[in-house]
């Protein structure tokens, strides 16, 4: 029997699920080579213009297979309607069986992402951190100063927008929070963040430089048209590490960087490799550190088993 | 509001619909090029056996995009578990929300499967027929011959399975409906038929011969492994139609027989110009024809929105 959950009882459930630890997993099944992720599927509209991926695959010896299906369609804010939309499917790798559709509009891939921000930070950020930086404003930039509460002490914010009235909406929706945020009119006055996160869709890069001793989460660029980072700032790191390899080498900050000339793949290592203890991490509190996430299958696959199990556990048994 | 669909609630609803006119309508859109299908995405596992198919794709003007998830996981039915398994998304084109999820456990396939078997037929099939010969006792050798039901008068049926207690399932399957049906030992049997159905998944030719006047609809191949016809029997026949001339490239009858040299792709129509009136169909009574079905993604996309239409129709207002 297929069970179907809606948004509003995915979000429930994820409020009992430790998706930190569920990245770490996800991050360590995919770079151990037990994942099976095929290209992602595509399909692209041009009236009105948008584009649906389809990602899926499964980790060798778990219980399930998932299917993730993420549309955006650019003009619709402007209507009225949501940009993104999506859903999750969770079969049983053992049965075949549909065991959940999850409608969760999009959300399951925001806080997965915010997750993996989170435990990039956990990894890689310097013990002492003054301020938080954080480029961008929208769902994505309040998720992972969500997720960064639990990870530093800080609690002062810098964040640069495209707008004030963006600031403002973000400083709005974060009042519930402890965090002391400002906005500030460029990335030049990230001077004191040694914790930054870039969470933009730009075309262009926005972060120039950062001060010794930063480490830099990169999370808006995830295909080869993006970039938020001046591809210098990769030269010059002490430590650049990715998700997936395999997908930097077509997306992301680092396939910019190495496409410039100006990064070495050799010296890139997987988040998953440096869980592992296979690669190092950051070596010194002088160090500057990024890592740039383009979003793997595994955490796809990851949440949508961590908030199954919560909502079939959650669910009162009739024979009792 | 995603509005979801159970087997049972999707059976009743297609017993409303006209399949035919719907198949009739794909094929024409395939072949008129308004459709985007995107290659088939893919997910094999090995332990146990299985494979899972992603096919979408969507008719430029049409209000809706469709995902199908199909799966096979051979080893299942000596467990009591069905071996296929999928279910159906469809989407607006317009606002890119996921408008229902059909959750048809493979229902919808079968069925768009056996209608365009029947439309093939009512193109293609001469005016006399003796006899029908079914190829094969499974739920496509069911379906395709209720489906027939309306497009020939005939009603002697000869069968040809497996085993003895394959046909016996399949006449007794069948007990609802006024076709005469016996089993024969022997393709070999079918000599009176001038319209077959071969529906079995054979790696190795079955029907090697036969009669002038006959029509052919291969409904069993629909990869690069399977084969039902002897490729003789494509390079005797005076029409040969696949649903996807792309799609045959790769897989089906149409495939084997050119792979062995035996058949020009130059001969091979697609069954929507045949429909449009571009190419043409049978001449003669004592033609042969074959029509080759390897299933393309707008027989999804047309009998998913065809069953959600019906679906929604039936649907009591709330406001009346």
């Amino acid at each position: 029997m297929t069970e179907v959950y809606r948004s509003a009882e995915i979000a429930a459930a994820l409020a009992n699920v430790d998706l930190t630890a569920a990245m770490e997993a996800a991050f360590l099944a995919y770079s151990s080579g037990r994942a099976v992720v095929p290209p992602v599927g595509e399909l692209l509209f041009a009236e009105p213009p948008g584009e649906v991926h389809i990602k899926y695959g499964y980790v060798r010896g778990e219980p399930y297979y998932v299917i993730k299906v993420a549309s955006g369609f650019y003009n619709h804010p402007a209507l009225g309607l949501s940009s993104s939309n999506g859903l999750m499917l969770l079969f049983s790798q053992e049965t075949g069986e549909l065991k959940a559709v999850l409608l969760d509009e999009g959300l399951l891939t925001d806080h997965r992402t915010a997750a993996a921000g989170a435990l990039a930070a956990r990894y890689f950020a310097p013990p002492r951190v003054d301020a938080i930086g954080i480029l961008g404003t929208g769902i994505q930039a309040e998720l992972q100063l969500r997720y960064l509460a639990p990870v530093t002490a800080c609690r002062r914010v810098l964040v640069y927008g495209r707008s004030e009235a963006a600031i403002a909406s973000y400083q709005h929706r974060l009042a519930d929070t402890n965090f002391s945020i400002s906005g500030v009119p460029s990335t030049e006055d990230f001077g004191d963040c040694q914790l930054i996160v870039t969470t933009t869709p730009s075309a262009a890069p926005l972060l120039h430089s950062v001060s010794r001793g930063t480490h830099v989460t990169a999370v808006g660029s995830d295909t080869a048209g993006k970039q938020e980072l001046d591809a210098r700032l990769l030269a010059m790191a002490d430590v650049v590490v990715v998700d997936s390899r395999a997908q930097s080498a077509s997306r992301g900050e680092v396939f910019q960087a190495v496409r410039s000339g100006k990064l070495d793949m050799e010296r890139v290592s997987e988040i998953g490799q440096v869980i592992a203890g296979e690669r190092r991490g950051r070596q010194d509190a002088a160090d500057i550190s990024i890592v740039d996430l383009t979003g793997v299958a595994t955490q796809d696959i990851a949440i949508a088993r961590a908030v199954y199990e919560r909502l079939t556990a959650a669910q009162p048994s009739s024979l009792t």
